[in-house]
């Protein structure tokens, strides 16, 4: 029996076993880690309760079903475990992963997918915003970067995936240029997504993102919801590259976020290079929604 | 003190530490899984010997530095690591790996690869073919999918890395069509490279491969060497669907597989439904200088 101490920076389930997130750890001949075959999702846990938690295990399945993975967990089961992990790690506010990765397929069999059997880790860690309170507060500083993003002709993106080569290099670019984040664009050079979070832009009043080649992202999906709560115009279409750097706003969403005003958009400086009025009251609106239980669902901590 | 028959199934250097394979893993928090944030190189090992070491290591290092990776070996460490990897294995036929992949940033960080410390990775299992003796004797058959490789402009494929989610979705395709192997395309038709190998076509007593969008393969690299040798000509240029779907002779090149000739693409049969004359002329040409110590170094056994 582990102190339950172990579990003080997380906890994991890895294919049928529980454990301390130290010990969640993947054979370097996984398919998984080797090709990258492998899909996932993230749900947030804010004051002890998943935000859209059926919404990310519906998606998730989505992605599975898309990649032709079918790890024994049913989505009931998959339920349970993130409670339980959740549970197990003690946390109130935390980033909850769900992995399904192909190992390898077993010796004599042939070298193909379809012979390596997939399976589920589930994580729960404390929560990690992915702009940093500094940034949210004076706005996040982006850039363009010249590396595109992959094509969905080559993997969609709306199968959440691991294949983030691009989204580093363009992190690297644009540390380079002394911004936060980097929004990549599409060969068309439309804007499509930044590392982790999809991007929304205000111009004329409308709430516009982009319609392709990125994350069909639930936080972006609760915002649209949020402009129509809010009777706030919306468009879904393609938002070319410069048509962005002329917004009047800007701003990003993530799970691991919320909402993420930028201030700066390749060292052109936005309104009072501060965050936007509109993506403000957005972001405020956000949380109130929030804290009254939108979309939430306690964690069974006695499941632990 | 492990035993000895703990390395039957292979040996592996993991950041300073050697261990039989089974050891060897990776935490599923580190950004070499979790973002596929990762480069790597094969060599093979055939009778005791590595097959162009020093030009893989050169390789490796070069896509290391492409991604800024900067692990604490240097190219001298790697290649006596390797040495003693393999000799601790005890195999005479190996498929040696190289990775360099990062960590994730120490708390208190920013969430920025900038941040994560790159560590090395080595293993020797035994050797694999990437199409088997059955496929090699009757020619491969192999197929043209709807998905299309990712784009140099969104990864650098001369980075040998695990992006290999098309390459994944295209070996599907191909076990759909009743294929064994699919050849990705280019958003320009053009063909480019399959699941871990590189192409060429014969067409008119010439030897063409792809000038874009592929690996710069070491077996490639020799396979024009032999040309030369043998008075071939050889011609590196964009080699578009329709015209490859044409070629006299098509076959395929990579470290754990040699020249592996093809007798079918998208349904058509070439030449006798067998491996065409000059393919197969190559492979064996090529096993037979290697047979002769062409490139070879051999393993240092006594490292173990």
């Amino acid at each position: 029996m582990r102190d339950m101490t172990d579990y003080a920076r997380g906890a994991a389930y890895l294919a049928g076993d529980y454990m301390p997130i130290a010990e969640a750890k993947i054979p370097v001949t996984h398919w998984g880690y080797r090709r990258s075959d492998v899909t996932y999702d993230v749900v947030g846990v804010r004051d002890g309760a998943f935000f859209r938690l059926d919404d990310h295990i519906a998606r998730f399945r989505a992605s599975m079903t898309r990649l032709r993975m079918t790890p024994p967990e049913t989505d009931d089961e998959i339920r349970a475990i993130l409670h339980r992990t959740v549970a197990l790690s003690g946390l109130r506010d935390a980033y909850v992963a769900m992995d399904c990765l192909r190992a390898s397929p077993p010796p004599g069999a042939p070298r193909h997918p379809a012979f390596a059997p997939s399976y589920l880790i589930c994580t729960a860690v404390p929560w990690v915003w992915v702009a940093s309170e500094e940034m949210i507060a004076r706005g996040m500083h982006l850039m363009i970067p010249k590396v595109r993003r992959i094509p969905p002709e080559s993997f969609d993106p709306r199968v959440k995936n691991f294949h983030w080569g691009d989204l580093t290099e363009g992190q690297f670019e644009a540390l380079d240029a002394g911004a936060d984040f980097a929004i990549l664009t599409d060969a068309e050079d439309c804007v499509t997504e930044g590392a982790g979070f999809n991007v929304f832009m205000v111009a004329g009043g409308r709430v516009v993102t982009p319609a392709r080649g990125a994350l069909d992202g639930v936080t972006r999906a609760s915002v649209l919801e949020l402009c129509a709560e809010e009777g706030i115009p919306t468009e879904i279409r393609a938002i070319p590259a410069d048509e962005f750097r002329q917004a009047d706003e800007i701003f990003g969403c993530t799970t691991a976020g919320g909402i993420m005003p930028a201030s700066r958009i390749d060292g052109r400086i936005m309104g009072n290079d501060r965050p936007g009025p509109l993506s403000e009251r957005l972001r405020q609106r956000f949380w109130a929604r929030r804290a009254e239980g939108w979309h939430a669902t306690p964690v069974d901590y006695a499941s632990a």
